[in-house]
């Protein structure tokens, strides 16, 4: 029986959706989920502030009965916990995968950055709410019990990490920012306009140019401007890509949807051995 | 007299705001206008595609009779031609302004990171279509014609630069990025979610530890979110300055607005001797 920890770095977790996760996990006998009750904090815009989301989180972290650390939601302000997260993780949280996307990306770069634990780009347990959700909330389950079918498929044996354009624009440059040299790396977004989506490539394609390549994934509701941007995100992608000499290796699947598949950071193929 | 030079290093400008523009300068004998016909252009998102209008550009800079460069519209795009520009530029543009804001604040950094004329924040030509437009433009004019008066009130004895919060945040570590060190930096920002101003404060804040200090200008329209931030723009600013050591200086006379006041880059207070 694994054990899982949930906590909220950013927003927080409607009762509802923890409830319909543990539904499905009712059916798991391989998996023992715990959502913090932090999760449910309420603190403006955030689930608690900052010093209840970290406390959380290194409750979880360094929790040696704690198999698995999964992110609830995204949203925004895990950067701001980041840093001092990992100056608080203990041995304990070492060993241990920290599976979500989005705004999780600032702490999936940090720990990764830190070598603390393995990041893991993976649906979020709030990724329930969306029609399909159950799909991506099996997603990672299986994968923590060692299955590798929810993997994206396109890994191949260099060094990987995928994140949120914004989240890896705003990374960029930051104390939390690993060295990504000789990666292939992945993006995804959702609800930005065209001319966003390309500034961000102008910003992040600068920042990467030592990666072993770019894949593009889903640019998801893409907002209708007052005109069109005149290109698409592929052609964004290649564009940038070419400006900055960085090789452009097409489509990856993941993206702010229930088909996330799952990207473990660097060269880990699997989390946990069985 | 003086030649003053308009094009549309992004949006296009729309003909009736470029007339309006005219209809003040016909009773200022001291100012000559010239609206490059590509501020007009269409290309999808762009007054013309890039070399469309790299090519406006240097024809306004490199021009011996033009005395100053004002740029028509932001919108998205001058990144996308800056480095080309700045490669383009002739003796002839090392001495004359170049004058926008928003967006153009790409061709802003760019220039004064090579030395090249003389970077100005200041209104666009565009900005007549704001209520109180006509006062922006006046700004422009007086000051290109020597008067202080329409200066950002603050400036002092330390180099300054002024920014849009997004176009700095994109601007930092890339090729465009001037060395900023020792100036006091002030930024505005429009139309974006104070998750997302905190967001671009904790970016550029990590790119800048060296600078005196930081400025907060407007930061207006703010999109109403579906639950409150929990704080506001200059708690953010204060926030992120005291985490990463900046002195943050207070407020700033700059914004998308018709009140926008003139920040020469460096330490110029006046552009052109009469």
């Amino acid at each position: 029986m694994r054990r899982i920890a949930v906590c909220a770095p950013g927003k927080r977790l409607e009762r509802e959706r923890a409830d319909a996760v543990l539904d499905i996990v009712a059916g798991r006998p391989d998996v023992e989920l715990i959502f913090h009750r932090q999760c449910f904090a309420r603190h403006g815009h955030f689930a608690g502030d900052d010093q209840t989301r970290l406390a959380a989180l290194l409750e979880c972290a360094n929790d040696p009965d704690v198999d698995a650390v999964w992110f609830a939601m995204g949203g925004y302000g895990a950067n701001r916990i980041a840093a001092d997260a990992i100056a608080g993780m203990t041995q304990s949280a070492r060993s241990k995968p920290f599976l979500g996307y989005s705004d999780t990306g600032y702490l999936l770069a940090a720990l990764y950055r830190a070598g603390i634990g393995q990041a893991v780009h993976a649906p979020l347990a709030g990724d329930i709410r969306r029609d399909g959700g159950a799909d991506a909330i099996h997603r990672v389950l299986d994968w923590l019990g060692g299955s590798d079918s929810g993997l994206e498929p396109s890994l191949d044996n260099r060094p990987t990490a995928a994140f949120n354009l914004t989240t890896l624009a705003m990374l960029a440059g930051t104390d939390l920012m690993p060295d990504l040299a000789g990666h292939v790396i992945m993006v995804e977004e959702v609800a930005e306009h065209l001319y966003a989506v390309d500034r961000l490539f102008f910003h992040i394609t600068q920042h990467l140019p030592d990666i072993a390549g770019l894949r593009l994934g889903r640019i998801s509701e893409i907002p209708e401007n007052d005109r069109p941007f005149g290109s698409g995100p592929d052609d964004i992608a290649r564009y940038w890509c070419s400006r900055t000499g960085i090789p452009y290796l097409g489509h990856a699947d993941i993206g702010h949807d229930p088909g996330n598949r799952i990207v473990p950071f660097g060269l880990a193929r699997r989390a946990l051995t069985a």
